[in-house]
């Protein structure tokens, strides 16, 4: 079908002509609402007289790019594991980060940072934009492979919007903390995404399954996305927290955290591989739910000891996730089975963000819960007024924050649910180009691929290729 | 011809030759000439008895590193999606960006910070010693796969004095601003390298055409590169500004260009692809336009949305010139004809440098000469002395500003295309190694090559091979 | 023999007990003794009333991520060179790694930071833990291919107290400067692995010979390893230093002495090279001895033509090593009687590490005795304090430090060779799972490999899988 002449005929303007209606959508709202922050703007900086080492500019750009580096090198080659779909993986992430980054500068501004009619823009709008591409990129991971630019590109233009909601409502109005986002990006990203996938659920998936695994180069090229989120996940946690001691201890906590995870990513990969073998699906994943975890607490008196414990877990429970619940390749005696995510929920979880994302999210939310439980005045010193200042002005008691960040993690699988299940039905829409369910994760079908892709390549698609040239 | 015994006889010394000869010569240059500035000699730094938090180092290096890494990874890299010559493209960026560094090292210094008899050196000569680089190897992509190594060390030798002289004339004795050198690099190096591949110009190139497309691993090696070169590109053009705002806007006005570049090459590319599909060739190139183009204004007061147009023309400018006047492989309609830029005006431009950096570059001069005329009191305030200084003292009228700047963009012209011409009458000496036209885009000539590289490359090669080794 | 039922029976539970048990170890050490400095303390850095802007956090953590990211992508993907070895390379990079991070904070802290009962950890602590990761990394390298993850990791148990021992003898007790570990990493880490290699000497490792090679996109991989170690060098030398303008300086030395050891690379490879080819082992490894060699005196007052010199003479050898040392690949003259240093001492260097890190750390270290003995109060002005604080404060004679400097060499090398030794025997238990000879440089005893991986790949292993598999 979507092979036909029809399909080339009626839905190959999609993509361009939504970038295009986007594009010029975000410029004009940008002409209208976005202007320059007081330490960007020439005329406001220099007419309050600052020593230009006070820019912020110089406390958050170095963690700015790291996180930049994340959200394109990191989550781009993460997804490039599949054998066929590495320039969509890479090359979707691109757009669709880019699209994100423009969209959730107007939507975090209207929450955050609207004084006088303008969104004011600087290092940190920066930062927030990219964190909300993050969570985008992690429900883009859920439906890998079997979905349209354009329709994904609809998926960012509402989960930007819910992001930036959800975002408000914890950080805002329920006084939550969440520097590195354990429940507003990994917790929302996965479950909008899953809910979504739910939504667009494929009972003939099976038709593609071939080209639903890696391939040995292509798993390599993965491992530079693992090894650039693994490296940079302490700037991730770090920079949106207050400066000082807060910045420095949140990347200290996160650091040690994912030498645990790793650790027990690799003793629990081989415990449950066959021959005591390990797995590179497990090693590209898991081994970051330890950054994962601590997005919430690391920023907290969290301890190292308490950070190593914590990635420790978290990569326990994502290695057996990846193991036992979405199965990715054939291999294993669980192989007949097919994942127990897909075969008893229904959820076809293209990279497992259940697993790195999901449930390390959620574990990272509670963790949450009892650090901020166990805040004392004793342990924060003054410094309790930067992390905690409803508990320092006395607004609140430990309890009171610890219910609070409790609440919020209810929030937001709320909105995350909602949402998700809003935009599979919009993913729905009958006219919307998608990918037939015997040519998903396929790179020929959006793509121009060098011929000699196909010698590199398994040889079903060769014969259906016509039909999709036709 | 070159690969006749007498090659291997005669032409084998060149390369390191050559190495040797302008090794020491610089050695010996910096013997003399060169000495440790006084924020990097430890008796002069500590004799002010400055603090260490004042160092230069801290608020540059953070973008070196950035600007470094573009250099190395994002050129070397984008120019891997040649499917035979990637140990060239990454080999030869290396060797040219090394040498590159140390030349324009002394020739930047003789025009920019020698007193008392010695150039002095520290964390602002590195930054403009990479970006010298940069346009050495934007002329590098021009010519790519036709040149050998030892061609490529003397047009650096000439393009690095050309490159320090030009923007010694822009900067010093216009007073043009060009921060992220849309002129001084990117419009200079792709002219340099466009005329001299001109004056190299190949008609039986065509004997090398099955090598001049990618393959599928090569696209995503490039990406590699081009995600490097996007996201540090705000880095880029910030580096050497002045400090506080004009570093901190700077950075923000050339992310919001780079995403609306993405926008538009996604847009344009499925519009104008066979049935609607995306060409990795613009996506790796032309989704960059956007931190090209405001290289001469982002520093300036350019607005967000100022940002987001001009992101958006480059890319979609960029994207069409890769279409119609650089087709890169033997696919689409116009594929029978040749790229126009070839057929009509015999420029055979390799990495299609005229789309990625000639064209936006020009654009980039043009909108600086538009906003540096637009310039007033009333928008830069008291930061109207630190962007345009001979305004702020009444030297200059922002119109008179923006003439100079068109100047600026006429002299980089002629700089480039005269330099180009002496550079394409060195290159062609007769008794310089070259590789013949059925050897073009292929590694083995001057590389080791693992056997294996036969099984996945095409065969026309093995047949050859033997008058190459003999 | 290890591919009988018998291993996989009852071997392989070394890798997951003994990550669970490491992991359990270092947990409860961290748990007794790991606090937050009063610079990551929320309570301690509030309690002085700080700026924030002092926090040392601003003045290293950018060099950290450098150095982060040369350790996990750097040395991990250097290593990928192999043709069928690139899970295991930066698979058991990222497992060595991160348990020596948890480690060596241990061990390091015990010997530096160690008050009151309690070590302190924050940035420095971080960077220091990250040298002595590559120092684990570069014996790593000498023994590439030839051990199982078990034995990895009890050689990193070894070697992380030796070396925390080794660096408190000459930093603390010697009072012998080595910012950059030309002695404590380089020359430690070297000998230690050749060491090692030594006493696990394979005389059947022929057999094994089809899969010491590269492949073309393999060498592609490691190619990143190369250049992200080559760029972000100026800030591994410089991570350590002192601030101001000793932090600057070492960057900027670093960064000549590199470009110079690329120069000669090319300019030897080509030089000795069948046809006048480049050889790829060569420009992947010794363009960056310039880093090593430089790593005791790049805080020096080294000079720029100094660090060319420097660059340019560690270039050179390190070429030549690899050429008549270690041939890698079955090709030239010296083919057939095989690499001198496996022949004649019987010490198989999978990666070469003699030629990049063993020769050109020695000659580091014998720099430093040179350029410490030139120290004079004239060249340092009051830098001398932070340069040589014991030549400042007269207690020690410019001759006295660089016979320190010397004897601190000769320490290292003693702790090197007996580690080494030790290592190896303790390696050689032969209880513990180690890759049979015919086996080696082989992914598929240790991961999980995906089907494809085997028509990239040579023939042979196949029929020795069943074996494996059994």
């Amino acid at each position: 079908m979507a092979g036909s002449p029809r399909r080339t005929a009626g839905r190959r303007l999609q993509l361009p002509l939504l970038c295009l209606l986007l594009q010029g959508a975000t410029a004009i709202l940008f002409a209208v609402f976005v202007r320059y922050s007081h330490e960007t703007d020439a005329a406001l900086w220099h007419w309050r007289n600052h020593s230009n080492a006070d820019n912020e500019f110089y406390f958050r750009y170095p963690s700015f790019q790291d996180v930049h580096t994340m959200i394109f090198v990191g989550f781009g080659f993460l997804m490039v594991f599949l054998q066929r779909y590495g320039f969509s993986s890479v090359g979707f992430t691109f757009l669709l980060a880019a699209f994100a980054l423009q969209w959730s500068t107007l939507v975090q501004g209207f929450f955050h940072s609207f004084h006088g009619g303008h969104i004011h823009v600087g290092v940190e709008s920066m930062i927030n934009a990219d964190f909300c591409a993050g969570a985008v990129l992690i429900s883009f991971g859920a439906i890998l492979g079997k979905t349209g630019p354009a329709q994904l590109l609809l998926m960012a233009l509402l989960e930007v919007v819910l992001f930036g909601l959800n975002e408000f409502v914890l950080l805002s109005l329920l006084g939550v903390k969440d520097a590195g986002g354990s429940m507003t990006i990994h917790t929302f990203g996965a479950y909008f995404g899953l809910v979504l996938s739910r939504v667009l659920y494929r009972p003939q998936l099976e038709k593609s399954k071939h080209r639903q695994g890696s391939v040995y180069h292509s798993d390599l090229f993965a491992m530079i996305g693992t090894i650039f989120l693994w490296i940079f996940w302490p700037s991730f946690n770090s920079a949106p927290t207050t400066l000082g001691d807060g910045q420095h201890r949140t990347a200290l906590n996160t650091y040690y955290s994912l030498t645990a995870s790793t650790l027990s990513t690799f003793a629990l990969s081989a415990l449950v591989g066959r021959d005591g073998r390990l797995d590179m699906v497990h090693v590209q994943n898991a081994a970051l739910a330890g950054g994962v975890v601590v997005g919430t607490s690391a920023e907290m008196m969290l301890t190292p000891f308490g950070a190593l414990v914590a990635g420790f877990l978290a990569g326990t429970v994502s290695t057996l996730g990846y193991k036992f619940f979405t199965v990715q390749m054939p291999l294993g005696p669980w192989a007949e089975q097919g994942p127990i995510l897909e075969s008893k929920l229904k959820v076809q979880d293209t990279c497992g963000v259940h697993n790195l994302h999901g449930m390390p999210g959620v574990l990272g939310a509670l963790l949450g819960v009892l650090v901020a439980g166990l805040a004392t005045h004793e342990a924060y010193g003054d410094g309790l007024e930067s992390v905690f200042p409803l508990l320092a002005k006395g607004q609140r008691s430990a309890t009171s924050q610890a219910m609070h960040q409790l609440f919020g993690l209810f929030v937001t699988l709320i909105f995350a649910s909602v949402g998700g299940s809003l935009g599979g039905l919009l993913l729905r829409l009958p006219f919307l180009d998608s990918p037939p369910d015997s040519q998903c994760y396929e790179d020929q079908i959006y793509w121009e691929v060098p011929g000699e892709h196909e010698d590199l390549a398994q040889g079903p698609l060769r014969a259906e290729e016509p039909e999709t040239r036709a």
